[in-house]
């Protein structure tokens, strides 16, 4: 059985931001196309959990009403331990260690749905798979960058690349940490 | 007759880096293949004319013998003039000028050749035509970064996106300013 996957799926301009400043993410309107989801559907059936920071599920909450995924078991990646909310577990421990306890067990594959921050950390632990950028045909020169220094270097393996009507690019890598990844 | 386009042609990372610390650009030697330039040929028979920064051209100069352009008119953007030499203008003035400039006489389009520096004054003073990006299939994670913050908002319209065997993928895109650009 191949193992779960840990995979980044996350749209962004072409200057590497996924919001404007104050969490501004209204640059994804510009793809919107009746009928056009972006593989969106096939890739949420692919998964069965998330993966996210708390201030990404908190920036949601503001937005909605009720948390969107109820069917798959959510992670909120947060520095103060909550009780569980529902399918949605508060979890202050270490995030490799999450990770490898998940990967370990049966499932789908494993979303993280953002933001930067644990981006950041899951990019510096070596615990991605793959890699699935949107790239938004904009540049908005300002905001919040997906990929901040100091990450260590790692190859990718471009799997497919696709060029929706919209002008939105849709890249996907496997990516490989190296020997000690 | 159409107007002469402004076209920034550059390798970058997947994290938006187009060197590791100390210029070091061998990331680019992971897509080297026999016979397979990339466009390159075709892109240098479509211009004349060559804008890069004082630095960019300096370590250009540090790899090589001769400055490989000899049949295109280069601009060196410098703050400190110099006599021309060859085909090669050490240019002091105003950015936007020059390109106006430029733009107004009759000729091929124009390659910026970086680097970030002159490619963030080009990006702030909307000048750009076209940006053509090759996408290497690596993270650096640390380095110099092609898109630094502070640029104005930008539409971008995709004209063509090609995906190569060696994974590099090459997104070229028009850039709209706005009404003001």
């Amino acid at each position: 059985m191949e193992n779960r996957k840990l995979v980044l799926y996350i749209a962004c301009s072409l200057d590497g931001r996924i919001a404007k400043p104050n969490n501004d993410m209204s640059f994804l309107d510009r793809v919107q196309v009746e009928g056009e989801d972006y593989g969106y559907y096939d890739f949420i059936k692919s998964i069965d959990t998330i993966i996210l920071g708390r201030k990404t599920y908190e920036w949601v909450m503001t937005q909605v009403a009720e948390y969107p995924y109820k069917e798959q078991d959510v992670y909120v990646i947060t520095r103060t331990e909550r009780p569980k909310k529902d399918n949605i577990t508060f979890y202050a421990g270490d995030l490799g260690e999450l990770v490898t306890r998940l990967k370990s067990k049966p499932g789908k594959n494993i979303f993280c749905d953002g933001g930067a921050e644990i981006v950041h950390a899951l990019l510096s632990a070596k615990l991605f798979d793959e890699l699935v950028f949107s790239i938004i045909p904009v540049i908005l020169g300002d905001g919040t960058t997906l990929f901040k220094a100091g990450i260590p270097e790692a190859d990718l393996k471009l799997i497919s690349s696709k060029a929706y009507d919209s002008g939105l690019v849709q890249l996907k890598y496997h990516i490989n940490h190296g020997a000690n990844g």
